[in-house]
C-alpha cells in the first residue's frame, strides 16, 4: 500500500490527499510533528532528501518528494492530468508558479501568524506580502473569465493552488479583491473527492 | 520555427538554450531588455501570464511558460528524460527544489552584487544567503558519491540545476567548501553541446 508522510498544517501535503482521495486510492498516513524535527531525523533523511513532508513511499519502498512532482507522478493516466504535451506543459507551468509565487510567501506567512510571531516581524510579513498578492493578482487576472486554470476541467493545476490560496486568509492575505479566485476556490472545493484539511486527522491545538 | 524569449542575464533562460542547443533544434532568439520593462508590456503578456522570460513559442503561435515546464516540454522522448516514470519523478522533484530553494535566492543575490546594490541591503543579502546556502548544502550532501542526480546520466535535472548554482560566486556564494558540487559543474559542463551563457549573445555592459 502506498504510505504518506505528512504533517497536520501542511498544505503541500493536503494537495497529495486529496488526489489520493479523488483517485480513490488507498494509503497509509503517517502525520509528522514537524514542530518537534521529525522531519529532520537521519532515518527521515533516508526518505526525504530535503527533509521535509509530504513524501509518497512506493510499495516497493521508494519514495517521491515534492509535492509537485507527487502530483505528476500520481495524476499520470487519468483525467486529472491532460494527455496532450502542450496542455500538459500548461499544467506544469502552474505547478512552478504555486511553489515560487504563491507557496513560498503564503506559507510561511500563514504559519508566523498562526503561531502568533507575525507581530514581531514586520519587515517580514510586508515582504511576504508583496511577493504573495502579487501571484495572486497574477492568478485572478488568469482566473477572470475562466473557470479552470488549463482547458475547460479540473486538472492538478487547480489542485496544486488550492491549498495555499485557499488558506492565505490565515497569512492575513485578504482575498476580497480576488472574485474571480474567490468564485474558483468554490469550485475546486466543489469538486467530487474533494476532501478538508483536518479530514482523518484532529485539527492542532491553537 | 522555435522562438525563444530570453534576456542576457536569465540563468533560466540559458537552461533552454543549452537544451535546444544538446537537442540540435533550430530557434529563433528574441532578447528582451528586461531593465527597460520590455517583459512588462501588454503585448509580452500575451505571451507570458507571469511577464517573465524565458518564453517558448511554438510554430503554432502557442507560448509555455517557466523554465521547468519547458524543459520537460522538450524532452520528452529524448534521452534527457527518462521513460520510467519513478525516475522522471526524480527529475520532477529536483526541477521544483532549484526554482524554491536554490533559484529564489540565489538569483536576486546575484542580480544585486551585479548591479551593485548588495552593500545597502546587508539583511537581505543575509537573508538570501541563508537560504542559498541551505539548498546547497542538501545538494551537495546528494551529489557526494554520485556522477548525476538521477540515475547514472545527465537529465534535465542536471541542467535545471546548472545556471544557477555555477552562478552562484557571482552572489558572492562560496563554493569552496561543496567539493561535490564543484566536480558536478565541471561535469555538466563538459556535455556535449553545453554552452557557455553568452553564446550568440553579447556580455552585458557593467
Amino acid at each position: 500500500m502506498l504510505r504518506l508522510y505528512d504533517s497536520l498544517l501542511s498544505g503541500n501535503s493536503w494537495k497529495v490527499r486529496i488526489l489520493l482521495n479523488q483517485l480513490a486510492r488507498p494509503f497509509e498516513r503517517v502525520t509528522l510533528d514537524l514542530g518537534k524535527g521529525e522531519a529532520r531525523t537521519a532515518e527521515f533523511g533516508h526518505k526525504s532528501r530535503f527533509a521535509r513532508v509530504p513524501v509518497l513511499e512506493l510499495e516497493d519502498g521508494k519514495t517521491i518528494v515534492e509535492s509537485g512532482a507527487i502530483l505528476l507522478y500520481l495524476a499520470q493516466g487519468t483525467p486529472y492530468l491532460p494527455k496532450d504535451l502542450y496542455e500538459r506543459a500548461e499544467v506544469t507551468s502552474w505547478l512552478f508558479f504555486e511553489q515560487v509565487d504563491l507557496q513560498k510567501s503564503i506559507a510561511p506567512c500563514r504559519v508566523h501568524h498562526l503561531h502568533g510571531h507575525a507581530d514581531s516581524m514586520p519587515q517580514e510579513i510586508e515582504r511576504l506580502h508583496a511577493e504573495g498578492y502579487a501571484g495572486l493578482e497574477k492568478l485572478d487576472k488568469w482566473l477572470t473569465g475562466r473557470r479552470w486554470l488549463v482547458g475547460d476541467r479540473y486538472t492538478v493545476a487547480d489542485l496544486a493552488l488550492f491549498p495555499y490560496v485557499s488558506m492565505s486568509p490565515q497569512g492575513r492575505f485578504d482575498l476580497e479583491r480576488f472574485a474571480a479566485v474567490r468564485q474558483w476556490i468554490a469550485r475546486v472545493e466543489g469538486e467530487p473527492g474533494w476532501i478538508n484539511l483536518w479530514h482523518g486527522g484532529a485539527p492542532p491545538v491553537r
